[in-house]
C-alpha cells in the first residue's frame, strides 16, 4: 500500500457525508474493459477531435439514447468535462472577461473561472431554470465571453429545464451571439423521463457548446468525455495549439469504450445504474418525508445525483453542519453553491455515494438534528 | 472503416517527409497492455496528484534510469506534456505576460504560449544551450511569467546542455525567482550517453517544473506525462479548479502502465526503441554524409528525435521545399522554430517516422536537391 493517496477522497469513516457527489466504487465496472482494443492506431498521436471511429459510435450511441440526431463530426472528444470547461476558458476567453452562471450553481466550475481570471455574474433562475429576461439583460449589461449552464437535473438543484426554456434560453444566446456553454454531465441519469436532447442539437446555428462525460455513467477514472457542437466551433477547439501539439486528447481511453458503445455492455450498465440511483433517491426521499416532514422542504429531482432541500428559513446550514456532523450526517451547505453569500438555509444533498440502508440512516440522522 | 480521421496524420504517398516529428506505428507495442490491473480506485476520480501507487512506482524508475533518485510525491501525474504546458500557463501566467523561449524552439509550444495571450520573447542560444547573461538580462528586463527550455536533445536543434550549463541555468532561475520550464520528453532517448538528471533535481530550492512523457518512450496515444518539481509547485498545481473538480488527470492509464514500470517491460521497450532509433539515426547521418557533403552542416544528436542542419548561407529552406518535396523528401523549414523570422538556411529532420532504407533514401534525395 503507497503511502500517498490512489483516490481523490477516502470513504469517511462514523459519518454519512451526502456532501460527497460521486458515485461509490461498487458501480465503478472494473471488467468490462479489454485492452485488446488498443490498437497502434489508439497508440498514435490522436485526429484532433478524437478518433473518427469513437466519434461515429459515439455518435450512433447518442443518437439511440438522447431522443435526437448526433453526428460523429459534431463532437470533439475530451480528458472528461472539468477539461472541456478548461478548453473553453482558454479558447473562448480572457483574463478579465465576465462568465454568466446560475446562482447556485456547480460550485468547483466557480474555482475553474477564477483559475482562469474571469469575473463571475450570477444570473437568477426560477422553478424552470434560467431566467430568460434575467438572462438577456446580463449579456447586454456585462457582454460575457460566455454562459455557463447546467440544463439538466442541475447541480445543485435537481431542476430540469423544460423544453421550451431550453428553446428560449438558446435562442438568447443565438440573438446575442454569445456563447452558451451547456454542462450536460447528466441527462442520460434520467429516473423519471427520458433524457433531454443536448442543447447544441437544438437549433445548428446558434453558439451552443454542450458538455457531456462518462465519469457519471461509467467510470470518473477514465478521464473521458466529449464536447457537441457546431463545426465551427469545434475546429476552433480542436485547432488549439494544445491539440496541434499532443493531437486528440484520449485515444487509448476512447479505445477502451469504444466497444461498450457497439456491443450494448454500456447501455446495459446504464440501465443497471439508473435503476440503483432510482432506488437511492427513493430511499432517501421517504426518509426525509418521515423523518423531517416539513421541517425539509425540497423537490424531487428527476435525475441526476443530488437533491436540493431547505431548512426553517432561519437556519444557517454552514453553522449547522458541525451539530450534523456530531450525529453522523454530512452535506454540503447551500451557501458553497453561491458567488457572494455565506449564508442559506438550503444544502445540497447527493444520493450517489451510500446505498439505500445509509441513506435511509442519514435520513433519520438529518430529521435528529432539524428537530 | 470511418470517414472521420483516426489518427493525427496519415502517412504520406510519394514523399518521405522528415518533417514528421513522431514515431511510427511498428514502434508502439500494442500487446504490452492488460486491462486486468483497471481496478476500481483507478475507475475513481483520481488522487489530485495521481494515483500514488503510481506516483511511486514512476519515482523508482525514474531513479532508475535517470541517475538521481526521484520520490514520487515530488510527481504529479498529467495527461501529456502539452497538458502539462497548459496547466503551466493557465496556473502561473495571464494574458499579456511574457514568456522567455529559446531560439529556435519548440514551434507548437509557440501556439500554446499564443493560445494563453502571452508575449513571446526569445533568447539567444549558443552550442550548449540558452546563453546565461542573455537570459539573466532577458528576466530583468522583462519579468516573465516564466522561461520555458528544452535542455536534453533540444527540439529542433539536438543541443544537450552540459551539466555545468544546467547548473547556471537553474542558479539563475532561483537568484531571480523566475519559474523555468523544463520540457524534458527527450532525455530517455539517448543514444550515446548516459540521460541527464531532471533540472528539477539540481537544486530542491529552485523554481523548476521538469516536464516527462510517455509519449516518446512508450505511446503517445496514452496521453500520459509527469511534472517534477518542489510539492509547492506540485500543491499549487495540484489544487487547480480543473483538477479540484476531475480529480487526478489519468487515472486508468495510470493503471494500464504502472505494472510496466515494475515488471521491466517498459525498460525492455525503451532498450529497443533506443536501439532501433540509434540505427536510424546513424543510417540518416551516413546518407547525409555520403550524398550532401559539406553542402549540409549539422552536429551529431546525441539523442531525441531530430537533426539539425543548415545549408548554404545564401539558400531559404522556406523556399526550397517545393523543389524537395518534388524530388520526394519533405523537412521543417527552420523558419517554423524562430518567433520573427520566416527566412534561414536551416532545415529540422526527424530520423523517429521512418524505416531504415527510408532514411537513406531521404538523405540521397536532400543531396540531389542541393546539388
Amino acid at each position: 500500500m503507497s503511502r500517498l493517496a490512489t483516490t481523490q477522497l477516502t470513504r469517511p469513516e462514523g459519518i454519512i457525508d451526502l456532501s460527497i457527489g460521486q458515485p461509490d466504487a461498487s458501480l465503478l465496472p472494473t471488467s468490462i474493459f479489454d485492452a485488446n482494443n488498443i490498437d497502434a492506431p489508439s497508440l498514435a498521436y490522436g485526429a484532433p477531435a478524437g478518433d473518427g471511429r469513437f466519434r461515429e459510435a459515439m455518435g450512433h450511441w447518442l443518437t439511440e439514447h438522447c431522443g435526437t440526431q448526433v453526428k460523429g463530426e459534431a463532437l470533439l472528444i475530451t480528458n472528461g468535462s472539468s477539461n472541456a470547461i478548461d478548453m473553453i476558458c482558454t479558447r473562448f476567453s480572457r483574463a478579465g472577461d465576465t462568465v454568466l452562471v446560475e446562482e447556485p450553481t456547480y460550485f468547483i466550475a466557480l474555482k475553474q473561472f477564477t483559475d482562469h481570471g474571469l469575473n463571475v455574474v450570477p444570473v437568477a433562475m426560477d422553478d424552470n431554470g434560467l431566467e430568460p429576461e434575467a438572462l438577456a439583460t446580463a449579456i447586454e449589461q456585462y457582454q460575457p465571453a460566455f454562459i455557463y449552464s447546467i440544463p439538466s437535473f442541475h447541480n445543485p438543484t435537481g431542476i430540469d429545464q423544460p423544453l421550451p426554456r431550453r428553446q428560449q434560453l438558446v435562442a438568447i444566446a443565438k440573438q446575442h451571439q454569445c456563447l452558451l456553454v451547456a454542462d450536460e454531465v447528466y441527462p442520460l441519469l434520467d429516473y423519471d423521463k427520458e433524457p433531454a436532447a443536448p442543447l447544441a442539437s437544438l437549433d445548428a446555428d446558434a453558439p451552443v457548446l454542450s458538455i457531456g462525460t462518462f465519469s457519471k455513467i461509467l467510470a470518473p477514472g477514465l478521464r473521458l468525455g466529449w464536447l457537441q457542437g457546431s463545426p465551427d466551433l469545434i475546429d476552433q477547439l480542436s485547432s488549439s495549439g494544445l491539440i496541434s501539439s499532443g493531437g486528440g486528447l484520449s485515444p487509448v481511453t476512447s479505445a477502451l469504450v469504444r466497444p461498450l458503445l457497439i456491443n450494448g455492455h454500456l447501455s446495459q450498465h446504464l440501465a443497471q445504474l439508473r435503476h440503483t440511483l432510482k432506488e437511492r433517491r427513493d430511499t432517501l426521499v421517504n426518509a426525509l418525508h418521515r423523518h423531517c416532514g416539513d421541517r425539509l422542504q425540497f423537490n424531487l429531482p428527476h435525475g441526476g445525483y443530488f437533491l436540493w432541500a431547505h431548512t426553517q428559513a432561519d437556519i444557517d446550514t454552514q453553522k449547522l453542519l458541525p451539530k450534523a456532523k456530531a450525529e453522523g450526517v454530512g452535506y454540503l451547505p447551500g451557501a458553497a453553491c453561491y458567488t457572494h453569500t455565506n449564508k442559506t438555509n438550503a444544502m445540497r444533498l447527493c444520493f450517489a455515494f451510500y446505498d439505500k440502508e445509509e441513506l435511509a440512516l442519514a435520513g433519520e440522522r438529518l430529521g435528529a438534528i432539524l428537530n
